[in-house]
């Protein structure tokens, strides 16, 4: 009996083990493709449209990748989205943007938004050490 | 003595499965019901006339729920509060919006509010079909 | 030469008035074609096709332009863009909306929004008037 | 003939220098109550008591009215409301609120709210030495 | 074999049960400072004037530091950032701000940013209840 | 009799005329100095520290100047600051930013802000000609 108690426990635990194992960055991005999916489903031409744009429009153009994806990253900072600072710090990211470049643009952003940035950019520096951490087991 | 740990921890394993076995829709609305009674108990004339109007605003006029809900759906994810998106979300199934018309007030707001509405997008989508379960089981 | 100042003075006034006799649905609709066309001028992809989904998504489908208007409406004034809501207010009332449904549309965006909402519920109940009067001239 | 002219320009000067001659508080005044007795005659219930609870919650409460003003003016400038500031502007300066508290206020919002801040905090000190000016004729 | 998994399973839970048994006040301002030091470490300059400069506007001038707390608090629910309220909360109360104040300055930030404010007041309300708790330990 | 009343009236027109030669750039910065001018002789020290750091932060660090001021337009934009647009728009153009680079940062912040930013867009479209047109002058 005392065995089949730990092991639906067991059980119960390893799903929420399970959960909270995935490293934030993969969470984010799970939930993002999942709901991405669910949303593409529904089939509406206008949101479709909207995301299509979403894609090219960081590509390489007059100015770089690195640059637009910076101006993504404070404008995201500055309208204070958490999920879309997250984005854009894992695009800046796989752009080569380093440390002191994104503190920077986060000097800019909080300077322009305020000290109601500020909760945001403890989040995002949490995010963005999240990162490194994969970065460096690659 | 096996036992003893046995049973305290499945103590706190209930307390947290109970926790989460409530579905996101009625979480949501235990929660709200829970803060306004807080609320409302400290007696604040202001506060008290705007939760008012509140209910008032919403109900049929020279333009019908339907129209109000959905404008007050819109309205919400330009603004980007998950909070009201879920509050407008059940009032819309209530007031009949069928799933197409749902996403089209979704098209309209993301194009206006731009793509940092996304991610309260996929919050609402996420929303929609916990509510379209519940529907289902009534 | 007192009549050389006089006639000066009044080319001056003739342009002064000329520039005023326009009625401000006409003044709002004139700048807003001609920044359109440069706009256009400068060829950028993203921008041409933001203006464009801009065009689609208020046509009729699931819902109908008329709510779909409302709802435009009512986004525009929650994010207080005056310029967003005269351009719904004109779209409005060619879907036929009337006074009563529109103050409606007004109250919903200004108790969503709150008291900051309501300079710009002046400004668009002085448009609408201007849009009310040109329509009895048709 | 000539006189006939001089008449007619001088009677479009004298429209244009009336209009003009209004201090910039009195022109806000003018416009914010026509505007308002035009809204009130739409008649719709819920715009006439939100404008009835915003006389109501600036009067003296548990916290007098002065604190309740300079909440109002710093609420009004984070939003970036011109229009709010002037109002709350006004009514700081008839609840006895010194140049150097209203700069407290203004530099409590403009940390919060950012550079973003600034343009407003421009056209309020212009506001503020228009309303001293006003203060000192009286 | 049984009692192995007993063990490693109650350790699973005692890390759970720390985590959430630490008072909603404690984790907020545990991670607060936790994220500001590392925001520290990475030594922008900009950032950390940031920081200064907040530290030093709410300090006693010409307003009191309770006057600036409210206004402080009322911003920050009119920009519905549910973290600056807390902080501002438990700023308020350290300043002397009694319940039926902080109702006040509630009310005043739900009227001028309007219904969307409710969900953050739900929070604002629970978030001082738990530090009315900690109070009445001292 | 007649040639006084030409004369007053040329002199009112004159002042008319004089304030609507100044170019829109000269026009707006003129009034942004003035202003300063006014805000630093309040002598508040909150305020004076937000404007050094303004000041500060855009200069040449990790990040160049063009980068910088790119950010800060961008920002400037999906916060819909008209004045702010037009700061940025004058720094980017000095630190050598091209039409088709401004347009790139023009179209990423029209998709992250949506379509409530177009008229902000149009009027930076029309103070970008402004500057150029005075560039070419230079």
């Amino acid at each position: 009996m005392a065995t089949e108690i730990i092991r639906e426990e067991s059980n119960s635990l390893n799903r929420f083990e399970t959960l909270t194992r995935m490293n934030p960055v993969e969470e984010f991005n799970a939930y993002r493709s999942k709901m991405n999916e669910r949303i593409f489903d529904a089939d509406n031409k206008v949101i479709k449209r909207i995301f299509n744009l979403d894609t090219n429009t960081y590509k390489e153009g007059a100015l770089n990748v690195k640059t637009k994806e910076l101006m993504g990253l404070s404008c995201s900072m500055v309208l204070r989205c958490d999920d879309c600072v997250k984005y854009h710090l894992e695009a800046c990211m796989k752009a080569g943007v380093r440390k002191e470049e994104v503190f920077e643009a986060f000097s800019v952003a909080s300077l322009i938004g305020g000290t109601i940035v500020i909760p945001h950019l403890r989040r995002a520096v949490e995010y963005w050490e999240e990162l490194e951490k994969l970065n460096l087991d690659a």
